[in-house]
Order: C-alpha cells, then sequence, then structure tokens
C-alpha cells in the first residue's frame, strides 16, 4: 500500500498539552505554536524576498487570519467566494481567491456585492478564457475593481492552463476588459511523498517561469508570480516567483511532519479524544471518528490519526464515532476513560468539521474560538 | 484493490432531479423519495413484527426524524449525547444514545439535564460493567428514569461485550443501580461488501440469540432485542430480534445501492456540483471536493462520487474544493457552467459537512431546511 518506504524522515509529530475537563471529541489549537509557525515562515519569505499570502482554507478562522497578518503576511488566500465574504466580514482587505470560480446560482451578486465592499482588493483565478470572459460579463462595470491572476498548471494537472498557453488565457482575459495581475500554481502533487514535493516545487518555478515569458510574448508583464503549498513553500521561494502561499504550516499536521512541511514540534492542533470502550479484547475505542478525523489517509501513513502519548499504536479503523486503536502486543496504553490527544492526518478537512476550537497557550485554555468560515466550501 | 468483482449488483444509483439556479456546492434532498423510503422500511418491519428505530446520525435532522415518526417508527436512535439534545430539542421524546458514552467534560451534567427534561425517554447503551458503573455514578437518583442496553459485539470487533459475557455485563449493570432494558449490535461489518451484509445479518442475529441466552441466565429478561444497520436490516428483522436501526435507508447513497440496502431508485440525496475548469487535457473539474463529499471510498466502489447524467465517469479524486472527472475516450462530457448531479459514496459524513440542504419534491424546492445536529460529534 505504501508509495514511500514507511520510514519517518522527520520525526513523530509531538502535538500540543491538552487542557484538562474537555468535552471530547473537540479540536485543540495551542496558539503559541501556531504564533512560532507563522513567524517562522514570514521570516523566511521576508529572507527569500518573497511575499507571504497564506491560504486560511487550513483554519477558516478570523482570528488567526490576523494572527499570520500580523507575523507580516501581505494579504489572504481564500479557495471559495464563502471563505472571501467570512474573511472580508473579519476586516482583511486583500484577498485572493485562488480558485477558477464559475458563477453559477447566486455568485455573480456574490461577487458584485464583494466589490462594492469599500477598501478591500479583490483578485482571482481564471484558467480559460470562457471562465475570464464569463466573470468579465458578470462583474460588468465593476471590472476595474477586480484584478485576475492566470492559474498555471504545474504538472498537478488539476486545474490550470498549460503554461504554453498561459499568454493565450491571460490575452483572452483582457480582451473580456479583466486586469491581468499575473500568474499561480499549487503544486498538490507534492503531497504524494518527500521525494515527490522536492519535484514539485521544481514543477512551480518551472512552469511558472515559462508561463511568465509566454505572457511577456503577449506584452503582458506578470507583476505577481505566485506558488503555493505548505510542503514546496521553502523550495520553490526562488526567482521567478515573488508570491508564496502556503497553508497547512500555520497548524502542522501529521502529513507535513512526514512531508517536511512542519517540523515534529511545530503541529499547533491536536484532537481530544476519550477512550470509550475496551470491550473487544487487543484493542480501544476512542470516541473520535470518520466526523472527527475524516477518512484521508495518505499512501505513507498508518492509519487515521497519531497518538504522541502512545506512539507504537494509530487508530487503525474509524466509523462515523468510532475510531478503534489495535494495541500491538506489549505497548503502552491508555486506559478506559482517558483523554488523549490524536494529530490529524491532514488538518485542513479536520477543522472544516468544528465549529469552534479551544485556544491554549501550553495546555492552558485562552477561549473557544470561532471557525468562522466551516463549511463554505462555495 | 477491489474486494469484489466490480460490477453491480442492484443497477446504478439515480438520485433526485435538481433544481435550477443553485448556488454549488450544496446538498439537494428529495422529500418524496426519503417518504417513501420511510414507507417502505416501516411496512417491511411491521410485517415483521420488528419495531423500527431509525439512527439519525445520516441526516441530523428534526423535520425528517419526524418524517420518520410518522411513518411508524417507535422512536429514534442516535449516536452521540449532542445529536440526543437536538432531537429532544426538536420534540422527540423516545431517543436511544446506541453508543458505550464515557462521560467526560460536561457530559455528566449534559447527560442529567436529558433526564430532567419532562416526557422524554432515554435510553443508552454500555459495553463493559465499568462503563455502566460510571454512568450510574453520574446520574445518580436519576438512574430510575434511565434505562441501559447491552451492546453486543456481533463479531464486528469494534465495541460491545462478547456474547457470552453479556450476563456478567448486564448484572454488573443492574447492580451499579441501572435498569437494563436489553440488548443491542450493529453489523457494520456487513458494509465490506454483499456477501459480508448477508453474513453480518446472520451474525447479528445469532449473537443476539447467545447473548439473550446469557442474560436469562443471570435471571435478566431482555425486553429489546434490537439489531441495526441498512444493509442487514431486511435479512436480521427475524427472532430473537425485535427492534432495528437502519439510517442510510432513508436517504441511500451509493455504497448503499451497491449493497442492496437502496434500491436504485430510492437515493433521496445528492450533491450539487458546477463544472468549473476543462483547462486540463482529457478531463473537467467540478467545485465538490473533499470538503463536500469526504474521502470515503469503500474498496468495491470506483472513485468519490457517482454522475447519474454521466454513467460513464466518475469522480476520479479530489482536493479540498476540486473533483477531477477524468473524461473515457468518447464519454459523453459535462460542459464547464453546468451543474450536475453526484450521488455520494456515503451519505452519513457528507451531510455532516453541511449546515443546510434544499429540500425537494421532482425538483421543485420546498425550502432550505437546517441539519440541526450538524457537527455534534460529541
Amino acid at each position: 500500500m505504501n508509495a514511500e518506504t514507511p520510514t519517518i524522515p522527520h520525526g513523530q509529530p509531538r502535538g500540543p498539552v491538552l487542557p484538562k475537563g474537555l468535552d471530547t471529541p473537540c479540536l485543540v489549537i495551542d496558539l503559541d505554536i501556531a504564533e512560532a509557525n507563522a513567524r517562522r515562515m514570514a521570516e523566511a519569505m521576508a529572507a527569500r524576498g518573497v511575499a507571504l499570502r497564506p491560504h486560511i482554507k487550513t483554519h477558516k478562522s478570523v482570528a488567526l487570519a490576523r494572527l499570520q497578518l500580523a507575523a507580516g503576511a501581505v494579504g489572504l488566500t481564500v479557495g471559495t467566494l464563502g471563505e472571501a465574504e467570512v474573511m472580508a466580514d473579519g476586516g482583511c482587505t486583500d484577498i485572493f481567491i485562488a480558485y477558477p470560480l464559475w458563477l453559477s446560482g447566486r455568485k455573480a451578486d456574490r461577487l458584485r456585492s464583494l466589490l462594492e465592499r469599500p477598501g478591500l482588493k479583490l483578485s482571482l483565478g481564471i484558467d480559460t478564457v470562457a471562465g475570464a470572459q464569463q466573470i468579465a460579463r458578470a462583474v460588468g462595470e465593476a471590472a476595474d475593481r477586480l484584478q485576475v491572476l492566470v492559474e498555471i498548471d504545474p504538472r498537478y494537472h488539476r486545474t490550470g492552463a498549460d503554461p504554453k498557453r498561459a499568454g493565450e488565457v491571460a490575452r483572452g482575459a483582457r480582451d473580456a476588459g479583466l486586469a491581468v495581475a499575473g500568474i499561480f500554481t499549487h503544486g498538490g502533487h507534492g503531497y504524494a511523498g518527500v521525494a515527490a514535493a522536492a519535484r514539485a516545487a521544481e514543477d512551480e518555478v518551472e512552469t511558472l517561469q515559462q508561463a511568465a515569458q509566454d505572457l511577456s510574448r503577449m506584452g503582458i508583464e506578470p507583476r505577481v508570480i505566485s506558488a503555493g503549498s505548505s510542503p514546496t513553500a521553502m523550495a520553490a521561494a526562488r526567482p521567478p516567483i515573488n508570491e508564496m502561499r502556503p497553508g497547512v504550516y500555520l497548524l502542522g499536521d501529521r502529513q507535513q511532519v512526514h512531508l517536511g512541511g512542519s517540523p515534529p514540534d511545530g503541529v499547533a492542533v491536536a484532537l481530544a479524544a476519550t477512550v470509550v470502550s475496551d470491550a473487544v479484547e487487543g484493542q480501544v475505542v476512542l470516541d473520535a471518528g470518520a466526523k472527527s478525523l475524516t477518512k484521508d489517509v495518505p499512501a505513507y501513513l498508518e492509519g487515521h490519526g497519531f497518538l504522541p502519548a502512545y506512539p507504537d499504536t494509530v487508530i487503525g479503523r474509524v466509523s462515523d464515532y468510532h475510531g478503534v486503536v489495535p494495541l500491538p502486543e506489549g505497548a503502552r496504553r491508555p486506559e478506559v476513560g482517558e483523554v488523549v490527544a490524536v494529530i490529524p492526518n491532514h488538518a485542513c478537512p479536520v477543522v472544516d468539521l468544528f465549529d469552534s476550537f479551544i485556544a491554549t497557550r501550553s495546555g492552558e485554555v485562552v477561549g473557544r474560538w470561532p471557525v468562522d468560515a466551516r463549511g463554505r466550501s462555495g
């Protein structure tokens, strides 16, 4: 099953200290760790002369976005119109929707309404001429308050124009009346493993370079050349790239630690779960299942979550409200009634299951903070 | 990868007709289809002399629970204290928490508070003597307003007492001051495939029979003998079982149609998604990804969702907001901007991602209904 040798290249995640008395399952985020992550990334990008525009889909929290802006981010990246609305409501003034929006339903009205907000600088992604044209038609005269960036396929093959056709898409957008600010990639194929992450960073640099040349050929100079994913951020932050859009780095997760996107002590998020049953021999069962942890399991990780206090075990299988932890022979085991921390495989879809999280500093509760954009997937 | 031959034993799901003008991604539930499903299950159970107590974790909607009660259900099953609170708030008066609750955090207070509600009949699951004792300690004198059912492991090996030790657990609960109303199983191993579903139904019948005898040996007569899962419901509804707790049957999904738990025209739920990109050759991309569809893929299904209008395609991969649909050579394909229906693999975790759904009847919008217990995983 494993695409990579199941070694632990960067160590095991540590995760936050849990406060006492939690009603489980619940999400805990340590602000000290998140702030350190925000600073580390901001400093690394500043040292490379690259602007930082973090993707907030990981945490969906206005308060955590402000923390990133305070650490030096130039603006925010979002994936949906709904996330943009929530962040604008929260007072964020520079938002890039890194998604080829198609304005179905009320989305044209919603986009126009965002463009009418005073003081909001809004940009969005396009990856076809037809996509640019429907945006231009929908926003009409408000087009002069909008900037678009052409998405480039960095060999991930999800969305994005072929770099050799980037100029054609940019020209189509300009001809439709849109201001083309630049180009962007998301090297999501870097999530396939450590070697893939290194390759994806190279792919982002190369394809953005090709695309920038193709735009120049059309007489369009891309001001913003933007790449982004947490595992590729450090390696790809070099010319011609001048903006980086990592997301998960703020919270970290099990996957990022494996890929080198987070240090083992950089994981700010954990699920608190209670051991509810040891009725079946050879295992214990947690009250965290697929509705708290998702079923997101990359090929290079075993199980549905890691227990830092019991590093010889993982959550072997999940149903909606159950997480089954098989106990290897002789392994130390949690007792029934015990509350344990679980490091999720992938923070983004997990945070999106919770309306709020327990904000802590070194195991002390600071407050219960809303996941403001939870469920805003469109 | 496939545990079963990838045939289509029961046909492909049809799903609801989508209304026009939807803001995607969004969840659509056809009430005509759901009502027909509620009636069909209620009639089947009535014909077998088995009480129907549907599990509401699939839909988490008070309105849909009422629809089930109106069709003849004797009460509701829930998986968490939070779901019980929401259904009690919604006026439901007979609730079984089919889960071995461990009262961490505020849960003891919350359980006592539920027991104080006038007119609410509450029961809950236990699977160890220690579990029963902490419930008894927490509820104190309110124990006489609570009934417990001993969970039996039907060879699924998740939670539940070994049937040969069921009497011991029941006696422990009685000695702790709790009223033991009966025994229950969940044959979740039936989800492994068509043959497994048939076997799981037999396992539920056999293990409940053994457990009932073991309780009798201790002088405790189980009044309620309850089994439940949608794929096993019809086959397991026979003596000694006198109560059935299916959940997914009300909405159906791709998995249920494969397993025979829903007829192809019994799928009431779909995700509406818009084609947002065809920039990469050989595929289109939908605005429904892992945050709308989850990554729940049983071994016998290909991909992350089925498109009834384009039956030669599936969603091949998902990231948070993207669903990539590879287009087989010569297959009919949806156009960019088109809104398509997607039948989810597994309804339960998908519904739990949405705060509300579009209620329809044959493609006409009836209203936007809340998913009242969304996110109430504890």
